[in-house]
């Protein structure tokens, strides 16, 4: 398991999964550098850039107080109707609630790349993650240019590092679809722990796909599969201010380009992006600040899909659940409680609580031959399933999250000295 | 201070008040008693009883999965029209999520009280707290109620006590009116920490009036009163299926009674209705599980006082927010996340954060002159305030919190060996 280079002293997470085998797209070159963004040497920025102007689409925190490099991409993306040559990711700062001199920082980066690339100004995308508050030191990301630029090609697993922040383990996923009788890839890296982690903010994810893909279908694809996968996570209900996730498709369009989102190619490339974006949200939950358990919570019978998914977010995000997981106690009266609150439609008399296989609660009481010293044995497994039933209607939900432990609030009160 | 009879091994809280002098209101009685629903001796029960029937009215969760007592009690009110002549409280068991077979226990203890003291059945009020799932012993109650009815009277102190959890100290508070030319007063006792206990669930308050007060005027007063105190305090966000709170209005018509809220007499006695509310909701946030700072949050420049609210209450609830505080963190920036993620407008380059009197964030970016060493001062008090202007408008609302620690993971983990 790679090392953290992100916050010392952090261990890492027994949730942690291997970071895959990952090529680097074709027509991609990936720069990893230094800027010296905090007070010792690590690699804190990459560049992501392609041989030519590609297909980009992208999805961003619907926070109000959005940073300087989401309003920079919103804006750069709607200019260009969706192209892009460069990425440029930095840790260490997050240039958010920095106001016009952040946004002046965010533009110098992308008009310095943009220069050396030859390419509009808006071609190249941003993204930050790092302290709040602070504007972006942009003239120690200039510094490093050069490096990240021009110095020897890096991979996946290095820009995955580099973007690391109380990150545990570098995150990275794969997966492929037949597409006009080939078979294209896509890949992802992501970074999160906490769905904002302290003082640093963001959830960042990048996906590459050798598939041709007009930029409409593009976004349509990723923002329809985004809402079931990173959209569908939760360590602790807290959203960035900077969470971005973007794709690039750099296929050559005249072996056949996706320009249907409905079409056969369109679904197959949909599966393929939707199996990357799940495996990258589950690996933030997995390393969730001070997570030991890794949590799926499913909700069926629900008067709606998305009533569904307010009482599984609501489960997810009940400090009440989450603190009784930590205790490995099947605690399924805060199950109960979580449901109640969520204020949806639920029939109190045929509420049903399974946590995996073993049933807890039926018709809106403690379930018949209900067996603690079974259930006490499930809860000490590192992987759980929560099932509830709420028995109004066919609405299903699937969310996942981690236990609340001691190692959260270590890690974000930040005892000061 | 009184030692908590809840939780055994739960110290008590460094932010407690002590009990203020109560008396017992005219035409009231008072009797507590020991009906073994813990696993070792302590009160559990107590009867509150008037001479005659009273002026009723109550407030209860809004959580979809009340439990038997709070159906009991709306039932009941609605039927009498705001009647009452007792209230049977027990701690030790919620009889939530118990169907038909905790309605008929909750039935049970109703039929006996009211047998006693002959008055019809729903006019005797019930509340519960303890453990959700099992349904209550009502034989146990059953044979503690002559102690309870025909014991030694005991006072509010008792009977506060009696219904603690983990809470780890009693709550009560006291105000008086001017009233139809004489003094009037208002007690109230109420337990909760967290609002829903460990295993046990509940915020439970009782306010008790000497003034004459018509049932209807009475639910006014109450339904107004409790939205800015009871309903403005959070602990962790997670709300009881049995959260209760009642007030009796005990005084002789024939001296004057209350007939219309918006006169100067309801304007006053509301006023003192508040005051008592206001003291048992900070209470309760002072005996958070596991509080260690008591944070009154203030927002202004919002759109209206709903949108002040709601943004007040996910600060509030913001685990990272509650973490920094208890890091004695001056993190402003997860202020700015959770003003953020409230999704209600907000002007982000006019945000203004100030702790106390010190500002640390004004026009969308840190303030000019933010004092690190002085602001670090400050976070080392016990109670502390946090103010957020949105600029927007002139809507505000004040919530008040505790922060998120260890004490809260160790409590809510409750680690089976």
């Amino acid at each position: 398991m790679t090392r953290a280079p992100g916050k010392p002293g952090l261990a890492v997470s027994p949730l942690a999964t291997p970071f895959p085998e990952l090529k680097t797209p074709p027509d991609t070159r990936i720069g990893v550098a230094s800027a010296g963004l905090y007070g010792r040497p690590r690699p804190d920025v990459f560049v992501l850039r392609f041989r030519r102007s590609v297909s980009a689409a992208g999805v961003f925190t619907r926070h109000a107080v959005g940073s300087a490099p989401v309003d920079w991409c919103r804006a750069a993306l709607a200019r260009t109707g969706g192209r892009a040559r460069a990425l440029v990711v930095n840790a260490g700062c997050a240039n958010a609630f920095t106001g016009a001199v952040g946004a002046g920082a965010a533009r110098a980066v992308a008009e310095a790349v943009s220069t050396e690339l030859g390419c509009p100004t808006e071609e190249v995308l941003l993204a930050s993650t790092g302290v709040i508050g602070v504007p972006l030191p942009y003239g120690k990301i200039l510094g490093a240019l050069p490096d990240a630029l021009y110095g020897k090609d890096a991979g996946l697993l290095d820009a995955a590092a580099a973007m690391m922040t109380t990150d545990t383990f570098p995150k990275g996923a794969h997966a492929s679809a037949e597409i006009f009788g080939r078979t294209v890839n896509v890949v992802g890296i992501c970074k999160g722990s906490g769905m904002i982690a302290p003082n640093m903010a963001t959830m960042l994810a990048f996906l590459v796909t050798d598939a041709a893909v007009e930029p409409g279908v593009l976004h349509t694809l990723l923002a329809e599969e985004v809402r079931t996968t990173l959209n569908a996570v939760t360590v602790d209900g807290d959203r960035s201010t900077n969470d971005t996730c973007l794709v690039f498709a750099v296929g050559d369009p005249s072996a056949g380009a996706v320009s249907d989102p409905r079409s056969a190619e369109g679904r197959a490339l949909a599966a393929a992006m939707r199996q990357v974006l799940l495996s990258l949200a589950q690996n933030l939950v997995r390393d969730g600040e001070g997570a030991r358990k890794f949590v799926e919570v499913r909700v069926t019978g629900a008067s709606s899909d998305a009533s569904a998914a307010k009482i599984a977010r609501t489960i997810c995000e009940s400090p009440l659940v989450k603190t009784a997981i930590a205790g490995e106690d099947a605690n399924w009266g805060r199950i109960v409680m979580a449901v109640g609150r969520a204020d949806e439609p639920v029939d109190r008399e045929k509420i049903r609580i399974r946590f995996g296989e073993l049933e807890a609660a039926r018709d809106g009481q403690v379930a018949q031959g209900y067996d603690e010293a079974a259930m006490s044995a499930y809860m000490k497994r590192d992987e759980l399933l929560v099932s509830v039933d709420v028995g109004v209607g066919t609405g299903a939900a699937v969310m996942w999250t981690c236990d609340l432990t001691h190692g959260y609030v270590s890690i974000n009160g930040d005892y000061r000295s």
